[in-house]
């Protein structure tokens, strides 16, 4: 059977961005399939009263120049987004929307905010830079940014924020093969042996 | 000229126990020196007002089972030690007493150290265990617990560990390369990378 890693990730998660090309060669070698699955952190942050290191402690100074060092690491381009961290919550729910239809164009819409957020800096908690985005891939701009106000889709990324709240998930990227937990995109070397031993 | 590590760690991180055989092998292999220095995190905390994840937690659940997991995906046997974190004090300071005289000798006990508490779970705290440490390497274990009341020992511990911090160091390992710091045996392969280019 073709093994599945569930990834959870959130759109202002620069480690997430950073564990993508790693993810993907990994994906390719074993022929494993990804479900590509956005939440809110920052809900789970609340539940749990936790935050990020601050940019201006001697910590997140730290992971500040890690993610800089782990891109390049990567071989991605990196520009951090002003603001950082970013309100990700409507780029979630346009990987939603597009997920009811065609998952497969939704895994390029995660991608192309990726992309245009940490890659090229761009400010993708506003509707005008998503639209942009959106046209960027043939996709209708207006229609997209209208469908982050979707009840079905608000649901959906609380309902799938909520189960990986449930399953244990408290930072990202998280990935699971079946139950076994991995936290960090550091962590793919392992979980890489893992579906290698099983 | 040969390159050089500074690799700042507390006989108490698990994490920097499983850092050991990457470490070793990339100093093999690059012929780099390794300066050997234990600390006190807990100071670094107190001053940070920062603790590590408890055991009872979303996040200290997920760390345990990473410890133990990393572990094996280094080869290295592995049993908690009882208790969990333990002070690691004594081991550190008998460590800078015998590296007043010689290095490779510290070494050796931080090794031996290291495989006492988190290969065979035995509690480094106690200065039972310790003298019976020091004892399977020929070392007189009595001389070397008297030494951690040494004045000139204790100072040699405060002077490091508040050089750590003034670097920057948050957790355990960190190791430099000059000014680049590195925190995680997970940075190991970015650290080779780091040597290599430049």
């Amino acid at each position: 059977m073709r093994a599945t890693i569930d990834f959870y990730f959130d759109f202002s998660s620069s480690y997430s961005y950073v564990a993508l090309p790693r993810l993907a060669r990994l994906a390719e070698e074993h022929e494993i399939h990804i479900n590509w699955k956005p939440i809110v952190l920052g809900v789970i942050f609340k539940a749990m009263n936790h935050a990020p290191p601050a940019a201006d402690t001697t910590k997140g100074r730290y992971v500040w120049r890690d993610v800089e060092r782990s891109a390049e690491f990567a071989g991605l381009p990196f520009k951090w987004p002003n603001p950082f961290p970013f309100n990700s919550m409507s780029a979630a729910r346009i990987f939603w929307y597009l997920a009811d239809d065609d998952m497969d164009r939704a895994v390029e819409w995660a991608r192309a905010v990726y992309h245009a957020s940490f890659g090229e800096g761009r400010d993708c908690s506003s509707p005008d830079v998503l639209a942009a985005v959106a046209a960027d891939l043939g996709l209708d701009g207006q229609e997209l940014v209208e469908a982050t106000g979707n009840e079905s889709v608000k649901q959906k990324l609380k309902q799938v924020t909520g189960e990986a709240m449930e399953r244990g998930v408290f930072g990202a990227p998280t990935f699971f093969v079946g139950d076994e937990m991995f936290w960090g995109g550091d962590r793919l070397e392992q979980l890489e042996r893992h579906i290698s031993s099983n």
